[in-house]
């Protein structure tokens, strides 16, 4: 073995078997000053060029955890419905439902303006890895470490930032191997120009979502505003007039929550093991109360909508996903890559001296998580407290704490880089509904008292009483529905917090020292290891392979590319679009009953409707959550659909990218301007998209 | 009126009436940078020179809240067996009893080292009220003031620490009229060298208390060491050979800790109506159960005696202070006194644009005081949580989250100046017995629900459980018993506070945010506005009347002087001083029993001891409590006598002095010497006080 050319066959022989090269498939969701240029030149003949990417970038539009892209130099805005609905839902009231009735702005005079939304588009990136990592002294703990790290990176946020209405944001890529600082423009005064009906966005229901074939209209259309007037720009994503046609490539900006392909098996298994259980049993657990909710009455359906989709949309996600992690076959997979990468540092004694400690390091501190998980989950990430008020309450109190530390020494969400977004949130008008704000805290407590009945903390809130008591007292007794008292809170900094009366206020700072308590016990002993270790990997990684491999998601803009594309489903032929035909077929077969019923609307223009007009469809393009409303372009950057979904197979990608079966699922370009033009009667929404005004 | 001559007499008529002229008294604790020269030199002929003020000084000693003084070149200190007696029980034990047996060190290796002790000499006097007034911008708040002040006090504080064993501490005079800055140097190794039994220290016991003729032999004596050496110094008092005569003059260097003669009648009817009464409900509620805890048996007495003889005295001076408010007399003395200054004030519009409305802003602050008393009290006071475990607990929350802070910024104990004292403290190998602190708990918590039910954190810490239940928990619970595990608490700073189990901290925590508001509501409301306006009226007082009045007492170095003289009460004249004799007789009639029991060695060796000796004696010169453990000196600087009590009549005089019957009470220099030779064979520490070693 210690012929130089054996080793370096051995080695070419392990990187196959380690490393999956991208180049065999459509793996990737590629940072954008690193595109996959020559996957894309080779595999689909297409040239990537810096004015392509750069102009897709300032077309894309962050949502904060979903994506969006604008599609008229006016400042229009596409997304998802299901992403537009916490808009949608506060706009609404028990006598407006907008959810129900579908909304159309017919003149700009008559856009409504949505409390509290931010929306930001990336204006640069610059590698900052040297600066960041340049701050570990060697020798250091990885606590010192990180400490040292947060100080850099506070200082690079807080100087990005610069003039008001920009936000600069470190962002950490391949767990602490690379830090890139984006900066974003902000806007703020957002307005409601289109939703269609609940009902065909979600047709379907939760019972299809994360399926195909689908029919769903899921789109929603905003327009930012600047100084009052709309925002009007160049980078606007134009309209595709010939749509797709199956092997067509295509090309998706968005941004990606977060992927879990290069964590370590002792990461996969607490996922598997901890987390998850716990986060499907929570979810469970809400899902039935809102549906018993729900069931009172017309109004409380209503109001439980606002959470009850995103629950069972999280709760069927984490069920994928943790249906990767139980199928023995990729967990296998997972382990053998894992042991060849390790083999091949442990080759090298200056690798094994510098990564090979990495991956049992970092087992050890998902055992330590593992043992804190619960109090923190019920404390620190508040599943103890799940109530707007609650969350309000913590962010007042927080920032009355943090606000007159040093930027660098606060929580991280509370820099000053943060703040205007943050006070934003706090003093948004979006309703807030007691009796329900009581069912979920009064379930959340009754979870508490089971899972941590002996915490001092637990047995001070309950005191003996029930639960739904106890809840039914701190909804009744907050005065933090009155924005007038939020802002008042917010303006007196810590006095006026330690003198509040307010119930929700005195929770909030009673379960405060505990709290962080369990967050920094997290961030020392599992978060700074499992960083320090992360970017061993990925220093081993980069030496062994390049930067290859694109980075796990992290929620911000990434590029990925796929075919549109049908799959075999069980032996059966699953086409790559559907159309309104369809749509009418499915509501129909289901005698147009929930979750397949049409809004009437549907069925008194079907006549106008060209059924042949397809409604969705689906490629290879990778994809996760966080990657709705992303836009999905041709070869020559022109609009051909809005994702909104991927199949029930594509959830397991999170961990293991494959595209035999798994698929990302768009509305269609050309059944979107179909139904705004003979459904919606939206000829100047349309002409205006398609660039005829 | 307009005529300016008439107007002047008016004047000079008015300040006739106003200003008690301290010419023709005894009255004044005056600072020792402005001793009364002319009228020493007027009234007894005494000169003052600035050799006997810096000697007098450096011989002086604080004992954080009492006095104490050098009387030997070997760093041999005196105070009070009241004063130490803190020291002697934290060196007792259940078998050996210090209070009991008395204790007696024949050679230094025998001397024993008290846990926590620190003393202070005053080595320096700076006045800085122009820097600390200068920090004040015009027209700002009384609390931004407020803040703008403690800025520059904090610095000027912390450059005065300098080096290691060295103190800064900026005094507020005359309610803000006055500030200065001391420096003192510490001394942390303190011996305990001698004391008496108990029984005849504190002879007459609470029944005494307060009272004259006494015959109690209430001294201690410790030694300074530094380095492992005794301290050595020219800085003692040389023991006076000849005693005392009655009309001899007298002056007092000591620590007086508060008086109210400046106070006006907003501040005066607030401690009449809201404070005193609250203090005086609180006490005898503690000394009953603590009487019901010491009957138990001989143990739990002498554990309880640790914090008996502090309440029975502290209730008495509050009786004693009280009667003086209750005195319709000395009230209207006072308003006489008040309007008097008002309407000299009043005369001049520039003056009473500047000082004018200073009482009624006062008054208007004591009636939001009173509003807010009571959880202050009870919370940021502690009186709901009485136990030195929630001390130390408060301490420790406290310590860690101040010390981040800049220091100007911290709660004023917290400050780089006095974190070595609080350290010391903290980390004491003092005694603490639990049986005894779940009583005290239990009671203040019992308390806390009769008095406050309504509060959240009051029903969240009882829980609708039994207070003595909680105090038990609470006390069973607690680690703080174990010094290392406060050391590892205040090491690991708030991570460590946060991460605590210790229900203890989690309690301190608890209380915390509510505490700090109530003190914020405290200071801003109250205090800021007290020392604006204090300093308003002193600023008037120095415009009509110069310095001439020396400031209320505040706990530190002032002088005092007066004549030793006897006095009549109720007809019956009171002799200046008391005997051997008259002990020997005032326990033979009461049967030798409890308060009037001797030590068995009194009665052994009394055929040895010259009963003509004194053994106490009184004197006009100004006390307070804090004066305790004062050395009294005679023309040539000589001791002879330490001043350990004040007659009952001397309690009102906290807001206006007499010296017709008020006196204050004096261990007579030759009644030590007697006892120390004759009873406790102690002659090698009587050679060393008089100097014959």
């Amino acid at each position: 073995m210690n012929d130089p050319k054996i080793r370096r066959f051995v080695l070419a022989a392990l990187l196959a078997v380690v490393l999956v090269l991208p180049a065999s498939s459509d793996e990737g969701m590629w940072l954008f000053n690193k595109p996959p240029k020559d996957i894309l030149q080779k595999k689909y003949g297409f040239t990537v060029t810096p004015e392509f990417m750069d102009h897709l970038r300032l077309a894309s539009i962050s949502f904060g955890g979903a994506s969006g892209s604008f599609v008229s130099p006016e400042g229009l805005v596409l997304t998802n419905h299901h992403v537009g609905r916490g808009a949608v839902q506060n706009l609404s009231t028990k006598d407006r439902d907008l959810m129900k009735t579908g909304f159309y702005a017919r003149t700009q005079a008559e856009e409504l303006k949505v409390p509290g939304m931010e929306l930001r588009v990336l204006i640069g990136i610059a590698d900052v890895t040297d600066k960041v990592l340049g701050a570990e002294k060697p020798g250091t703990t990885p606590v010192e470490a990180a400490d040292a790290r947060q100080k850099v990176i506070a200082a690079l946020e807080n100087e990005a930032a610069g003039t008001a209405g920009m936000r600069g944001t470190v962002v950490t890529l391949y767990s602490g191997g690379m830090y890139h600082l984006y900066t974003y423009k902000l806007y703020d005064d957002v307005r409601l120009v289109f939703a269609p009906e609940y009902l065909v966005a979600f047709f379907g229901g939760d019972q299809d979502n994360f399926t195909y074939p689908r029919y769903d209209l899921d789109i929603t259309l905003f327009r930012i505003y600047e100084n009052g007037r709309p925002f009007k720009s160049d980078n606007y994503i134009k309209w595709s007039t010939t749509g797709v046609r199956e092997g067509d490539l295509v090309l998706c900006s968005g941004h990606p929550g977060s992927t879990g392909r290069l964590l370590t098996m002792g990461q996969l298994e607490f996922l598997r093991d901890t987390s998850y259980p716990f986060n499907i049993a929570n979810l469970k657990r809400r899902q039935a109360y809102m549906h018993a909710y729900a069931a009172q009455g017309e109004e409380q359906s209503r109001i439980a909508m606002r959470n009850l989709f995103g629950i069972e949309n999280s709760l069927k996600a984490t069920i994928g996903y943790q249906s990767g992690l139980l199928d023995e076959k990729l967990l296998a997979k997972k382990l053998r890559e894992e042991q060849s990468l390790r083999a091949q540092v442990a080759k090298s004694t200056d690798l094994e001296k510098a990564y090979g400690p990495a991956w049992d390091e970092i087992a050890a501190a998902e055992k330590a998580y593992a043992s804190f998980f619960k109090p923190l989950a019920f404390f620190e990430r508040a599943n103890g407290f799940y109530t707007t008020y609650f969350t309000m309450a913590r962010t007042i109190v927080r920032m009355a704490m943090e606000k007159p530390k040093p930027n660098a020494d606060r929580l991280r969400e509370f820099r000053d880089a943060s703040l205007p977004s943050v006070e934003r949130g706090l003093l948004s008008p979006a309703p807030i509904y007691d009796d329900f704000e009581v069912v979920k805290l009064g379930d959340s407590l009754a979870q508490l008292q089971e899972e941590l009945p002996d915490m001092m903390e637990v047995r001070w809130i309950l005191g003996g009483r029930s639960p739904q008591d106890v809840a039914r007292d701190l909804i009744a007794g907050t005065k933090l529905k009155d924005i007038d008292a939020r802002k008042k809170l917010l303006d007196g900094g810590l006095t006026a917090v330690y003198q509040s009366q307010d119930p929700m206020i005195k929770l909030a700072l009673l379960v405060d020292p505990v709290s962080r308590g369990l967050r920094a016990r997290y961030e020392d002993q599992v978060d700074a290891v499992e960083t320090r270790n992360g970017t061993r990997i990925a220093q081993a990684m980069f030496k062994l392979e390049g930067t290859s491999i694109p980075p796990d998601a992290t929620g911000t803009l990434r590029l990925s590319f796929g075919a549109v594309k049908g799959y075999v489903e069980n032996g059966r032929k699953v086409a790559f679009q559907t159309t309104f035909a369809g749509l009418y077929d499915k509501s129909a077969k289901a005698g147009n009953k929930d979750p397949y019923e049409l809004p009437a609307r549907f069925i008194t223009k079907k006549p106008a409707v060209n059924l042949a007009t397809p409604v969705d469809f689906v490629s290879t393009a990778d994809s996760i959550g966080g990657n709705s409303g992303s836009p999905l372009v041709n070869r020559k950057g022109e609009f051909v659909g809005v994702l909104f979904d991927g199949n029930i197979q594509s959830l397991p990608t999170r961990f293991v990218y494959e595209d035999t079966i798994s698929r990302s699922v768009m509305v269609h370009g050309q059944g979107i301007i179909e139904a705004l033009l003979k459904i919606y009667d939206a000829k100047p929404l349309v002409d205006e998209i398609l660039g005829r005004k």
